[in-house]
């Protein structure tokens, strides 16, 4: 790791009017699972969840959902007979941490309980990286009095999401100071093991029993404390579901009768070596910026936190899984934003993520045929299946007549194209041919032949148009030939062609196999390039400007100053429809372009569009995924102060909830943006045959960016000072 | 009660295969309260619920829904340490039986459990009726060897309504042998205390403990049995919401002791004897047909278990308090199929559910006002406060993209007239001036006001019309002219003039208040009898036909026998649109109005429209409230048994489950319509000046009938016998 400095997370006041913001900062995970920040005792209004990979039940409205796991984190203390709770009593001192280096929370409180006896009471918790099965807690408790201390801990299988159960009983039981319990989703079968273990170690007249309370159990430990003696309280919880294996209560009951009888030490000792290596892939360091430092490791801790590392059919959903959000649902967040970073730092991760597509493209086929397409259209939400789940009506928030309906499950199909180039930029970076042999080229051509279906010939203007869609820019909904959209389109239908003809010298067989499978011949091949090379493409010669849809120079002109102080989005303050027929962007297609394809942009174009849609741009409550994106090409275009100011909005989205709804989950795809902004953005980093080339520009304040990454098999690590002149253009 | 026969309904095998409808069979109720008649014992597929009038809580989707209560018949049994369920070991012999006499649901079983030893357990329960909030269980357990029994009871708060979670915790504990919970819905804010009592008596080395699991406290008692040797468990629940106090679970621990240690026998006398009164007032009694007395007793059972005796801020929803189905809302099953009994043999309690409409007439005075109307416009489906609550869309049953539009709610606006009907009724009935004037009138006058500004003149064949409708028969929405609502309409308004005139004679006082306070002129009561009189109304002098609406004479013409054997509904058949189309019927609006207003029809055209109408309805899977009026309208033309017929068809819709639905509740107002079958159709009871008088026409083989009604204050027994002519033509 780069340095000491910059990787704790503090709280430093217990308070339960942000207490589902701090549960979302204070989510901690394996990429097995995720489990937010609540305490171990309750409190009302706290959303307490864990979340696993994969493991989705069907719901209403929104089709499919991640299950709330059982709650691992439940302890009930009950010192001298008083339950311990920071609402009753009197809060003596409060600290909690999250230390990023390891995903350790801690948590230390002295509190006086309502009858007057003070305690001192440390709680920690971390889920194990070096086991992702195992999750670990440990209390210290010492009392200032001779008292009982009753220790509770429930493995409840009712947990619900948001009131609504998933889970079926189907058996529980004890063994020695363990209880397990056994579940299953009541939809989708998934069946469930958990097992805790309870050990107190001091005090004396140690009682442990056990409740068999049905879909329960409840370990009960008291022991006899002196006054100012230290007692320490040990939980160790497994998880296994049978995506992983048959016997998941048996997995359970095994994983824990093989620990020692003190396991913490063990654990703690094998779970931080490999939060070391992570970081040691991944680090960054930002002298001169305590600040920004802090939110950069926050944000790849959380994407760290969330990366499936021995699961090749899950991916990282847009709330990661910290919180109900989108419901772990997987958009184009995850392979425009995220994943660059695990593609250039953990590869092994990125190929997991990406073959998560591979194994969705049934789904995705689905979706195009039910559409009247032909190839895979992928899911603009997707959880197990790669079946198009994004609700299609919500409530209306204050009719309860009215029904929404939401388009981009029918029509924002760029995430199609944004696959391929994810494919691709993981490709070149790792050179891994055998992904892109045997999944990567069965995708892209899917995709090209669903492009080639979609693609409707205008004889009046001479291209083949793709109306009736949604871009990026989501508050413009039914426009036609959006022009980030037709940029992939072009892009992904053209190099489809060069997977397909590097395949054929690469392995001729598979080549074989993907055409006879797939029945491709010569005319489609032909017709794919003849689409890709007419795609309706549009830009003024002058000013070099792009227009984002045809009709967007028309639309209604606001100034966003004259808003101003504004504490919504603009869609919020217009209406759907206000927005609709206005001129301000959600994010800016254009720019994302100019962000994906830089080859299609000369220095002029690229200043003139910044410029133009940066005025237009709902930065503050518009879409989470822009910020990074513009800081990026701010800092192309010399303006890396300009940049910064982007920059810090993205990295305190969640740290500092300045949109106001981190509490719903960490802004996973801002934190792969945030990535994203320092390496290619104040790093400039670029990639020349050559190999990869920083061309630093860092903000003014900054004295040092150092960042590392791994390139066709090679580890780099650049350290960049500050130049006094700012910017760096290419 | 009229004889010893034909009390007592019986299940002779265990079969998880019908558990949900003998669920519904088996539910007992007191009014207060009703519990679907699931085992002591868990099983997979199981609904066990325990509804309790008046206790609704939001929901997606249908808006709000009665909340599934704790389940106050858990039991475990650990028979020396094996669990009892009958899915396990073997059955030897088992019977169910529910005492309509009294709702004393025993269930017997010998069992051998798979170890070898052999049970005779007997199990017991019953919803107080003397003291609603009492609900008491019985086991007496013997085995044929020395054994230990561990009993379990648990309290869980947990509980939901079909997946979805309505309950947050707000405390619990122990007292003596009794546990505790108190609960609050998450929407709406009800409080809820429960508290059961268990008590073991027999066996040695008696050990009683309490798991204080958080929201599930159990009572654990264990006992070593000998050989032979019968042990009795009594278990004692208690139930109280923040609709009765203000301190619901102080209430439930006074409740539970106050009781007596051994508290089954006190209880059961006041519950029987209360029962015994109520069967007093309305038994009936068929001699020569032990299949339909038993299933007349079985309906009149269910809608006794569902009165609101206590309480007239609530009505008897679709399903009672016996299943989901319809989540509790009310219909105008309730003041036209189910009203008839009460006001005519327990008139307090049709009192009660007319009191209903008055306390929610603000609801229906703001569903007027939103959809553009005057005065009170009741709402399809209601719940807690009159507001409409039916579903305006529910999910496509195939593809799960669509969503179907549910119009009852806008449209089906005959209930404001059902409404009053059953004012009118009551009234006439009784004699109750009390009600008319101080809740029947406003709701009159508000109402008349209601259908004034719905209707629409149309100067072309100068009537007044009501277009866009749904008539009871739902297969054809937005319909022009719908008999049934135009001439209840027609009704309601010139009854309304009636209702005000009375009312300045009678209480001018009041008269002159509603004036003053619903703004009423003399120009709009002119109106009223201006529409009244004009409304829309065609009858083909020549057949005396009734057209069911404009143009349905047109409507593709199917016969039915064509189509037989049928096992599902012409609309499931045909689609929404096909069933649209076609002249099929759920239900024959005509007929209905044969029933309704008699005096529209001379004996000729009853004929016509019964012979018309009856060939063109899906008796078997349209809508279950038709065959007893059917079964009516068939006596009164003479044809007793072809009215035996659609009477049976609805005395079995539950017992037997002839249409395949009774997992879902019971069918209230068939029930209802069953009683009106026997004491309107085969008794041919009508009211003239000088009092009831019957006109039977009993089915052939139907030796005796008796009933009881009371009118005007005054009881009347009629003990009728066949006439073998059959039919008896007024």
């Amino acid at each position: 790791m780069l340095n000491e400095r910059n990787w704790i997370v503090t709280e430093k006041h217990f308070d339960l009017k942000r207490q589902n913001h701090a549960e979302t900062i204070f989510t901690i995970g394996n990429g097995y699972l995720g489990t937010r920040g609540a305490h171990e005792e309750r409190y009302p209004g706290e959303e307490r969840t864990t979340f696993i990979h994969g493991v989705f039940d069907d719901v209403p409205i929104v089709f499919t959902e991640l299950v709330n796991a059982p709650d691992w984190l439940d302890l009930t203390l009950l010192l001298g007979g008083e339950l311990f709770s920071l609402s009753e009593g009197e809060i003596l001192t409060y600290q909690r941490q999250l230390d990023l280096r390891n995903g350790l929370l801690t948590r230390s409180v002295e509190w006086r309980s309502p009858r007057g006896v003070r305690w001192q009471l440390t709680f920690e918790r971390f889920a194990s990286l070096a086991n992702p099965h195992l999750l670990c807690q440990r209390v210290r408790a010492t009392a200032f009095e001779n008292v009982t201390l009753e220790v509770r801990s429930t493995l409840s299988g009712e947990t619900d999401n948001l009131n609504y159960k998933h889970w079926d009983w189907l058996g529980q039981g004890f063994q020695r100071n363990s209880a397990w319990l056994h579940l299953r989703t009541r939809s989708s079968g998934i069946e469930l093991g958990v097992a805790a273990r309870l050990s107190v170690n001091g005090g004396g007249n140690l009682q442990q029993t056990g409740w068999d309370t049905r879909n329960a159990p409840t370990l009960v430990t008291t022991t006899e404390m002196k006054s100012g003696e230290a007692v320490e309280i040990e939980k160790i919880t497994a998880f296994y579901t049978s995506r992983e294996t048959n016997d998941p209560q048996g997995a359970v009951r095994r994983a824990l009768e093989t620990l020692p009888k003190r396991a913490w030490e063990g654990l703690w000792e094998s779970h931080a070596r490999a939060w070391q290596r992570e970081w040691e892939a991944c680090d960054v360091l930002i002298e001169g910026d305590d600040h920004a430092h802090l939110a950069v490791r926050f944000s790849l801790f959380q994407l760290l936190a969330a990366a499936p590392r021995q699961d090749e059919r899950v991916s990282i959903g847009a709330k990661a899984l910290s919180g109900y959000g989108y419901r772990g649902h997987v958009f184009w967040d995850t392979e425009i934003f995220m994943l660059p970073f695990f593609t250039y730092t953990r590869p092994e991760v990125a190929r997991n993520l990406l073959s998560y597509r591979y194994h969705t493209l049934e789904g995705a086929r689905k979706k195009a045929r039910e559409n009247g397409y032909k190839g895979a259209q992928f899911a603009w939400e997707s959880a197990s299946t790669g079946e198009e789940v994004t609700p299609t009506w919500v409530p209306h928030p204050t009719d309860r007549t009215k029904l929404i309906r939401i388009w981009t499950g029918d029509i924002q199909i760029h995430i199609s194209a944004d696959v391929c180039y994810a494919i691709w930029q993981y490709w070149q970076a790792t050179g891994d041919d055998d992904f892109m042999i045997h999944r990567g080229a069965e995708i892209f051509l899917e995709v090209a032949r669903f492009w080639a279906s979609r693609a409707e010939w205008n004889a009046e203007n001479g291209s083949y148009e793709f109306t009736d869609v949604i871009g990026p820019d989501e508050y413009h909904d039914h426009v036609d030939n959006n022009a980030y959209t037709n940029a992939l389109a072009r892009w992904q239908l053209l190099t489809a062609l060069k997977v397909l003809a590097w395949l054929e010298g690469r392995n001729p067989d598979k080549a074989a196999e993907l055409r006879r499978l797939l029945e491709l011949d010569e005319n489609e091949l032909n017709r794919w390039r003849e689409i890709g090379e007419k795609i309706y493409w549009k830009q003024d010669a002058a000013s070099g400007l792009i227009e984002q849809f045809e009709g967007y120079f028309q639309r209604r002109q606001i100034d966003l100053r004259s808003l101003e102080p504004r504490m919504q989005s603009i869609q919020s303050l217009l209406g759907i429809e206000g927005a609709n027929d206005a001129n301000i962007l959600k994010q800016p297609d254009v720019v994302m372009l100019a962000y994906v394809l830089p080859e299609l942009f000369d220095e002029n174009s690229l200043r003139a569009n910044y410029e133009y849609y940066n005025a237009r741009t709902d930065h503050t409550f518009g879409s989470s995924l822009g910020p990074a994106i513009h800081a990026i090409i701010a800092c192309r275009i010399g303006k890396p102060d300009e940049a910064y100011e982007h920059f810090m909005r993205a990295a305190l989205a969640d740290l500092e909830d300045v949109r106001g709804n981190a509490h719903d989950g960490i802004h996973a795809a801002s934190a792969g943006g945030i990535w994203q902004a320092v390496v290619f953005g104040f790093g400039g980093l670029r990639f020349d045959p050559e190999g990869p080339k920083p061309f630093p520009g860092l903000p003014r304040h900054w004295k040092r960016l150092v960042f590392r990454i791994k390139y066709r098999g090679q580890f780099y690590e650049y350290d960049l000072r500050n130049s006094p002149a700012g910017g760096d253009e290419g």
